[in-house]
């Protein structure tokens, strides 16, 4: 099964440590981005992941694409075009002090470039499966355009669609709102990630969970699980990933997964130190995508899915780069991270 | 309000990360002390803080200038001369190994400065408070003395003046017992800040009240706090920190204020990844002053102090780099953690 | 009392902070293994330790006994000799996701040299208690046979000997089982270290206690010792590790020891915020070490040698760069981790 | 006197040492631009420089103010505004393989600053000399008005302004030409500062001297200052930096001075083992300026200007860190290097 | 045209900037070797290059193959068998002090591959030309094996085959002299690379130069490679490197190339701040079969080869980092280093 | 040959690369001072060397101790006492700026230590030679008696003594001129070490050559050192070192010996990318000292240091971590700096 994903990369630059920006005179200097993370992930895996953005023709453009290529993601259909690559600064927090995303997106190659920059037909040739996210539509009404062409062309293809809604506050400034694309882009998707906030944001479906308590619902995610495929008739499933955080440290992990049929929900994980949790949906839904094409029954998929993204707190960088087996021995039960040798 | 603070700033040389001493070949190279992370504190809240000591007029003072007043703090008061910058080195600990400070501070600028060094009416223009702490006049004779004299005159021109007791047990060298000055210092001092132990040596008031044992007696306190007030008819209130100090990592940080009418105790912070404790005494002092002089109760300023204190903790070096939004995030009652952007 | 102990030390190449391998192009250099640690940890509390290993005559080996020398411990013992010296790679988890060590160790000088390089007899002048541990002799078959030809001679010498079993699966590659060989071992031992896994797998003494759970059954442990003494009539004591490993950053840490005439149950040390675990058993063992030359009561080497063990955990690199200060004042009671100044 | 400069900061992101671009996955983070340098390079002398941009309201332009306040310069002129900072990377080069610039600076705050956004008379009050480079006016449409309209109002004002050409050709993309508006531009200038490429891009008279040669002229560039002399009346006198490109690392260094009464060409100085050549036009110009403010001979100021150029290649970042007395003892002869102790 | 490489890759840990070996606690960690730095050459300039070996399947060799197929390598070629990857510590000199090497590839992965690991029939399919160098032949009996194997399928494949003699003296240690092995080896070469040294030693054809003294003989290096064309009558054409070593930072660089109808001395470059000369001989391989296959006069071909080897002394790693517009840009006579902005 | 060498040891704290002081916030610390850096020499070449001094007890002075143990200095003989150790601030220059030392050495341990601290019959047991500078009796009046109580004892006891003269300007500030001192001090030296500004500062011996000019005027060093043997009849020999400063980074080195019966002028070494320089004055004491203890002939001897201290400029640190065959390949004409595999 070979799967594309559609978005943005950007140039992470993030403080040393636990350091305010520029408290020293270095920053940490990799990449990353929903759906890049989503591909590397599934690359990671061992899938065949194809990223398609666009990218600047400067030295910069060519690492990002060194990056991707070295941890196994197909860059060919990479377009080098527009002028700058985003970038988002990352001052990481502790305890009490959350960890501070400045963005510096604007006018970058993704955001301008226009329809015709995409041949779609030709993007999905032998793929099975897109996975696109709320934030490329978020960044410009042109690439708000290519997302809606991207799933539309993926669904008449017939390739599985994936959408993780993934709200951005400090985006969608080009005049739209969120919902009023995303209630559009959603009629295409088969399959569904977001947390409640993304739900209410995005859908402006009202959910009665309460994010900052740090406490969880399990009943209330069910109910609004079936709202959403209330309202999206063609939606096969929806995931929901529970986050209660603690603090910039501890934070709790779980989902849930609704697919019409049941309503599962995960096993539990208290991460006490957490190292990096950018990129931690994202390495949610690229679990999810694996497991659904690698296990035979949901709750499989979701427990590999929870398990992945449990391990991506304890990476720093927005890529997933635990292994397969790693998954699995936490999916299996061991927790205990005693050192192997 | 113009706020002065009087005392030493010590070069800092800390171990990299979790690291005993010289276990690699390098040490981070910052500034700090007692009444100079105050003047950061304050400058750094948008107030305006000017920070009197002495410095050697060599490239480690101009350095020392630089950072201070790229930080925002007035430097123009500071003198230039003597023979060396106090040098502080810290070793951070981890779990039950404690964090250690070497101090090799003798016969700094700051400590061999006579009385003809400092003109206090000149100093305090246009200043409406003073700050100093229970280090200075620890360090020795000359610095007792200008530290003395500071306060009175201070009293004098009406400045309102705050005091950190901040007992040293490695200080105290030159020949006086803390409490032999201490006691004489108080007696001009408007705001005291203290922990029990301070009380305790720098007053020679008993406090029933066990550090070690990690466990925390709110009444005790309350006592405590009457039986200082009692002593020092002027002192208009003294606020101590409580700190519980479960293993390097994890402490839970609250403080009270007895001002004469009433006797608060702050919200109770637990914070369990502690990135740097020292200068957290300092970043009470200074969110105590910045509240005193911009929340109409005391118990607003009580707890934007400990809020602001607490988040110190999450932040490397003696200075306390969060914003004011930040503390006041905290103060409303979000202490999740959770990704900004 | 001069202490030898005998067995391979390896570059150890560990991965930055909490990095998987590879991932930013950096590696701390340091070296490490069973029996040089437990050397370092008893130069380190002042004793005289002598290392005994073959080192190839190249800069590594050269840089090794600088380190091990500068440490305190007498170096003029290992022979310089072979074509390589041992490897391991460590990458460092955090949460769920478990450290993870690649071993590179076979050719090692140590694992090369024969029965002709060693002089026992001149080794053991002076010398009153020899350390080896179960990795020595899972190396090779020369290793294997020098680690006998040590102990045989170390108790005809008179020597006190004391083994930590030690068990590594992924040695014992040359064709014996451990049991086949430990059995052999033990017989010659007075002071054993081990966990319940090393007694299994080394002694193939069956445990009735469950690692995995991450819970700790006490009297299954004193069953556990009994057995082992029971069938070793000439071992004096049996300690036993007790690790509950609840992530790769929180572990339970304890001990017991079993002297025949009583069965002693440490105290119980919470660690929360593990900077390093390797060498976490070795620094046990070097603190038992310590303990039975220094204290008059079994309780009392034992809780030494716990709460050396336990501070060892704040360390990072193989060795335990604790002072016998900071030791005793944790044995004492003071876990606060309050900082020392 | 006071020294206004008016232009753009960027944000500067160097690679480590001499790396290629992402070759580490580290970067320095630091700030630098033309007038932003020249301004440190006065206060850093002494002198009082104030400089006036537009940076964006977020911590990246917090961080830039602190940088450039810590460093002396006057930050108060400083609008906050706009979406973003321009960023500047760079990769170092070494023997023949060039330092390369990529600029990512379109959409800063300066550029996206419309005429309201600067009240030139305010800002001129109590200053004496204006510097501006030929960098703002090729940054957009509004900069290039605001750069106009800042060097007339300097010239209303009475003060002397000082123009450094320095032509970027990757600049100048809004849809002037240059010289279209730096002749325009000049007419107002007293001081002009250039290298023979910036006069014959920006004012297009003719050079006869060729640069990638790294030969040098002298009788050339005397023709081709008084040419420029010729041309625009109202300046009093123009410098030529005259730069040997040897390789990256080895360059010649030295400049001419043509005040109309004399043609003055200044010492030469090589340079073997360049650490960080950004920046040295613009030290040259805070040279010159300082000297032509301090010494009553225009060959003093030419020299000492050439001096702390000099002396510039040895220090790494766009700010010239040296300290007077060094200009003076390299202006004074002395270029042996030997240590100060 | 697809390139064939078939050689070992190594892991490198070299100190940090120019230091001893170990002086610090850090290592750089990258890869490199002689013919996987040709295949990067040859994909950094746009060219299909597929790197043949033997990888142990651990975490390392995963991170090797991240790290070539990032760089464009195609690694699907790679061999995952064995039980470790051969390793090298560089230790980088400066002035008199020259770079030190010390190899521990023993038992690598590549030396322990049988005939029956690789299938030459099938690894050439498609490819046009294979690279080898002497240092395959030189590592064990097996590898010696292997690489005649392998250019012998090359040659009946119809494959052009390039050889750099590469003559290490600490290797050879199987039982085989160099001049055994490769003077049939070379039988099967069409273009041969090598200095005067490696012909020496690895064809015993006696060379009238002399290495040490710094200084070049031209006539005797046409003589010498008429020698080597005279008893190779297949060869087509000979390149020697010819590198005047005046210290670690100082090199003159050249090549001469013989096609046997011409003898062509290139343009010499005086590298006067080494960054890193290891790599610098495979740099100029993989220009030589870029420029023999983009280039339609020999003398040309040579040039870039050596501009481009010129280059890689500018760039840390084994891996020659520049851009073919360097590369051109050098070999079009600019030598500048100017900063290119 | 024991060797014991009498001095001070300081704590280097050195701005990372070529950085202005606290550019950056981390510092390199290492260790050294003249007379250890002689021990480390000599250590370092295979010889018993025993440094002498006074260091605090605290964990820096356990650090120092440390490495100089690890580097093979025999440390038994340190006293530990005193308040503090002496610490200097290293800032590296480049081309014409110069590195900078800042001293912060008042009130070290050695400094404040007595006469009754040092038992010299005990510590010049089984010694057969002594070396100190003329740094140590600069640091204090005690320092100073215990210097002249040192080579009195050394020559009584029958040891030769050599002494590098040594003068530093910006210490003698205890009330005595250098010359005083030195000059009742050499009475007692045999083998005296200086450079021409250390003979006219500390013996007031009128040189007649010109260092500022960088120029080399050997005549006048023949002059000079018979000048000085005349003067002191019972000096066996003297060696000046020849420094040409042409910059920072550029140092012609080369030295002569005039042993009364000779004057031999050593191989004149151009250093063109100096690493360190700070210890190259040390390690031509060390180098001269182990050349004239093994080798037959003074000329050797001088070629051996000459050679030694050239190698130092390449390595970064107060100590030259040089080997010997680095040393005598050097000695024997091989400059060539080529890499050694």
């Amino acid at each position: 099964m070979k799967i594309i994903t559609f978005g943005e990369i950007m140039l992470r630059l993030k403080t040393p440590g636990v350091e305010r920006l520029f408290q020293s005179h270095s920053l940490e200097a990799t990449f990353g981005g929903g759906e890049a993370n989503v591909a590397v992930s599934l690359a990671n895996y061992g899938m065949q992941a194809s990223f398609v953005t666009a990218l600047p023709a400067n030295a910069i453009g060519d690492a990002c694409i060194r990056e991707l290529r070295g941890l196994g993601v197909d860059t060919s259909l990479i377009l080098r075009q527009g002028e700058r690559m985003g970038i988002y600064f990352l001052e990481a927090g502790a305890n009490a002090l959350p960890s501070k995303v400045i963005y510096d997106r604007a006018h970058a190659s993704i955001a301008t470039a226009g329809p015709e920059a995409f041949d779609w037909p030709a993007i999905f040739e032998g793929a099975g499966w897109l996975h696109i996210t709320g934030i490329t539509p978020a960044i410009s009404e042109a690439a708000m355009q290519n997302s809606l062409a991207c799933v539309k062309a993926a669904k008449e293809t017939g390739l599985t669609v994936s959408c993780d809604l993934n709200y951005r506050k400090n985006l969608w400034k080009y005049g739209k709102k969120a919902s009023e694309v995303m209630r559009e882009l959603v009629k295409f998707v088969d399959v569904t990630v977001a947390n409640e906030e993304d739900i209410q944001k995005a859908l402006e479906i009202e959910a009665d969970v309460h994010v900052e308590s740090g406490e969880l619902d399990t009943e209330a995610y069910k109910k609004l699980s079936n709202k959403v495929l209330e309202c999206y008739p063609s939606m096969r499933m929806i995931a929901i990933t529970l986050r209660e955080s603690q603090s910039a440290d501890v934070n709790g992990w779980a989902a849930c997964l609704n697919d019409r049929n049941n309503f599962y929900l995960s096993k539990r994980y208290q991460i006490t130190d957490i190292v990096d949790r950018v990129g931690g949906g994202d390495s949610f839904s690229g679990g999810l995508i694996y497991g659904l094409n690698h296990f035979s029954h949901p709750r499989e998929a979701l427990e590999f899915a929870v398990a992945a993204s449990c391990l991506k707190h304890s990476v720093n960088g927005d890529f997933n780069r635990v292994t397969l087996e790693d998954v699995k021995k936490l999916m299996g039960g061991d927790a205990s991270g005693r050192v192997q040798r």
